[in-house]
């Protein structure tokens, strides 16, 4: 392709509406326009690498046997209320309804079709194992979209699905998806960490998250510095630790704390420090409402709670409904005499000597509470890990990362096939529900999560194999007719050998060219410039600042072996 | 692929849902199911079909310097507000509102967006002539979803836009387009035929559909039996035949005629003939209502009317608005008295002599009205053309035959370009409208289509071009060792050579393995029997009923040797 030809309009500016280097750069760099909020088109360069993307999915997928499907993005509402989730999802689905008043969605993800289209078609255990993926476009109507296609509201998704007759099955369906994934991200080019995730009431190894590690990152990930234990944070148990008393009980006493209710205005107000505290906060938990108590320097980890509860929403409190179970203002909750479906008490809390907690009155709050004399409750793992806390695999220290999550294998089990009567007949003629995996890759948010591991302040550096273009030959004078002569050359012999190169061929002065090779991330420049007099062109990779010259015609074993040392095959030929 | 693990769930009955060919085959062969009303899965074999036709239409759409790009499916309404298309397409578009009360459609078509993207990226003459295309799905409410994928809700379509700075480059760029899609259609196997097509008000070759000749098709073509004239009927002219009189001017005359109405109806009643009847139709155009006359055996070309009119909506008026205009019940109108905005009088209505007309009263019409003693108006050519009517080049016998749309390409001129501010500054420094044009093709429809030119009773004939796989290996009996090791043999060398091949190894009857082969419509069948033992297989094409036998180490070469004959490539190697 011709840089004079191709539809490629970078930018000089960093775009104020774009706050991370992937966004910035894929703005920059003409992979993507924005059409509406969360919402983008793509250009010629990102396609190519969108596409590239899915290709490594498709290659990977097919290697371990799933076959590629392509279901609808508009689904009609009765799948979805067999399932129990057209509720469930709330605003972020978006909903129409056709012109007849009949309800649909836009898929967010699709396990109830595939659910569907498997208990229409599979009746025996000789059917299966079967595994089915579609390489397709998804939507959710986010509340907040942000940071280009990392929180978007269409995106690509290859969403894949396992069906089997027995745990063991699924079990091995997993494991296939493993190692696609590990494969897939491997050959993208990222430094990437499979983590163990949330699996609501399964538990186990059933859910993993393959995270990117990133500054902008909006998960975090637990890691061991010792064993390879790695987990998301919702998941990442904390344990019971004992400490023995050491204060005597001091008498429990109710304090003015006159406009006095964060944390930080309360380690100030008392002059002590946050691991005195106790915050107790109100939840909404479907029909109930639930007071959660955690050490003061402590998050209340939702997924813990929710899993303990066994409910499916769960929200903080409105202040109306705090005053309710407190007869307070929202900033003054406490355990004692609070009145709430349940009490959920972290274990740290437990051992709090003479603590702080709100008075459950209006700019009051107690001091030297203690469990078990003035309160009682659910004790158990109600808060995030921290830093400080121990391994839950081996007791060494922990460490916490901010990630990117580009994809998710998770073992469904029965869930669908039960709510839909997705059955099949056993080797012994018995009727059993399908036991199901679902397994899912964000392509789009792996090729921004590609960029932010690997960019400059200059631009992008793609990896080889997912680079819109492979090569660009930039001759650095158009007047020079010997220069342009060369530079076609080896813009010809390389795209018939099937690396797909691009020529500069723009009237422009070279440090335009130069910029604009390096904004778009070329892995291969090769600059034919005032020494081809003597045979000599410029050789340069895109992830060194080394420039080497090298005759022409050694260009293309130079290039070959860069697609060799990179592991990459040249398709065509 | 192994039909073992291959998702092909054939079905032997013909669906009850499903009335033409293609549909039925579609269904039958496992290339899709139904999810909704116009709206399908698509299992392994279809989609495999899909990609190919998109491959195809990709490649010749590069070739032509054409770049492909991807916008969104979900579209703000503001764009569509501009171009003033948000209220014109009525219920055909899927219309929804986001979380936030936002307006958003589904796009039925991407103009505006397209245009969008030029006007905020495209500046000057020199960036031009610019051609983008996207292969993406579109959304149409349909009225009557109907043919499966020949009138659905959901489609994937390939829309290209070339944006030029004079009316010479839009020319180039359509007939680049032209090539285009002549190259598509033949490497897909079609017969097809391009044929004029209404452009509104622009005229000329300005639009050229191309139809695949086919019964079941929705549209007519009409062509010449001598010269190379073809044009769908909206299009094709009429012209003033002047006719001698011949009868005697009679007197003008009420006639009750009680209960009859239609011109099957008259023709009894007067005991004459359709042509000796002027019908007489009246519409809603706009805000206007205007009266259509043509002779009883012709309909009203709602096209012509149309551009006559320069309206937007043309449609048959309510009972209510007749009532209005002839003071009568539907199936009386006449011209005479008649109170409308506008009466269009059909060529051919001006010579009828002594005609039969509604009289503007229910129950009654008039005998031996005469254009221009008894009423006038404007005369044009408002019907469609006929069998009997002569081409419009060379003046030879027309023919007319049904046919499918499979692509269209329109010149657009300024249209969108003017209302959405999309211009440029030429050469001389002045800003200028983008000429535009646009060019889609429907790629679920084109593989119908292929369907319904090439299947027979058995089932579907692929083109190799398309073929979802080019051979099947079937050993005929799965217990016979050698049967299986020979058939196991070809399979993996043709899937090594890049050939793509399915092997039956599923425990089933001969007869079962071929009519399944057959339904699939795989071009090629290899046969692994009892002659194996003499190294002997069976050879036979899909599009043959000829069964050669072979040595078992010439079916490579027999292979390679119909991709030569067909022109097909081997992809990989």
């Amino acid at each position: 392709m011709r840089l004079s030809n191709l539809f490629m309009p970078t930018l000089r500016e960093v775009p104020a509406e774009a706050e991370i280097p992937s966004h910035q750069l894929m703005l920059r760099a003409a992979l993507m326009r924005k059409l509406a909020s969360g919402i983008y088109n793509y250009l010629p360069l990102g396609l190519r690498v969108l596409r590239k993307i899915e290709e490594i999915v498709r290659e990977e997928m097919n290697r371990e046997g799933a076959q590629e499907i392509l279901c609808s993005a508009l689904l009609p509402s009765e799948l979805w209320k067999e399932s129990g989730r057209w509720e469930v999802f709330g605003p972020e689905m978006f909903k129409l309804l056709d012109r007849n008043g009949r309800e649909f969605c836009l898929g967010p993800t699709h396990e109830e079709i595939f659910t569907d289209i498997i208990r229409n078609e599979v009746k025996s255990y000789k059917d299966m194992p079967l595994n089915l993926y579609q390489i397709q476009t998804k939507y959710r109507d986010e509340r907040r979209p942000r940071f280009g296609v990392m929180r978007c509201r269409e995106f690509t998704m290859k969403d894949a699905y396992s069906f089997d007759t027995s745990w063991e099955g699924l079990d091995e369906s997993f494991n296939k998806m493993y190692r696609a994934y590990c494969r897939i991200f491997d050959r993208c080019g990222l430094d990437y960490k499979a983590v163990e995730a949330d699996t609501g009431a399964m538990g186990g190894t059933g859910s993993m998250e393959f995270m990117v590690k990133s500054d902008i990152g909006e998960a975090e990930v637990v890691y061991c510095s010792s064993c390879d234990y790695a987990a998301n944070i919702e998941k990442a148990p904390t344990f019971e630790v004992k400490v023995e008393a050491k204060e005597e009980l001091k008498e429990l006493q109710k304090v003015e704390t006159p406009n006095v209710r964060t944390i930080e205005e309360l380690v100030s107000f008392f002059n002590t420090t946050p691991q005195k505290f106790a915050k107790t906060l109100i939840y909404k938990a479907d029909d109930k409402v639930v007071a959660v108590m955690v050490r003061g320097d402590r998050d209340v980890n939702e997924t813990k709670v929710i899993n303990y509860l066994k409910c499916i929403n769960l929200e903080l409190a409105d202040a109306e409904t705090v005053r309710k179970a407190t007869g307070a203002d929202i900033g003054f909750a406490g355990p004692i005499g609070i009145k709430v479906d349940e009490l959920l008490i972290d274990y740290e809390v437990k051992y709090i000597e003479n603590m702080i907690i709100g008075a459950n009155e209006t700019a009051y709050h107690m001091i030297n509470a203690n469990y078990g004399r003035d309160f009682e409750g659910t004790v158990g793992d109600f808060r995030n890990i921290a830093i400080g806390d121990k391994c839950p695999k081996c007791g060494a220290e922990i460490k916490i990362n901010r990630g990117i999550e580009v994809g998710h294998i998770f073992k469904l089990g029965t869930k669908y096939s039960q709510a839909m009567g997705a059955t099949f007949v056993d080797d012994k003629g018995e009727e059993k529900p399908i036991i199901m995996g679902c397994y899912g890759i964000g392509i789009n948010r792996t090729m921004a999560a590609v960029i932010e591991q690997n960019h400059d302040e200059k631009g992008i550096i793609w990896p080889l194999s997912i680079a819109p273009f492979h090569v660009i030959v930039v001759p650095v004078v158009m007047k020079d007719e010997l220069q342009v002569k060369v530079a076609e050359e080896i813009y010809n012999k390389l795209n018939e050998m099937g690396v797909e190169t691009l020529i500069d061929d723009r009237d422009e002065r070279a440090g335009v060219k130069f910029n604009d090779a390096d904004l778009i991330g070329i892995p291969i420049r090769i600059t034919v410039g005032k020494k081809i007099k003597d045979g000599i062109v410029e050789f340069k990779l895109r992830n060194s600042s080394e420039v080497k010259e090298i005759k022409v015609e050694e260009v293309y074993d130079e290039v070959l072996k860069v697609f060799k040392e990179r592991n990459v095959k040249i398709k065509s030929c």
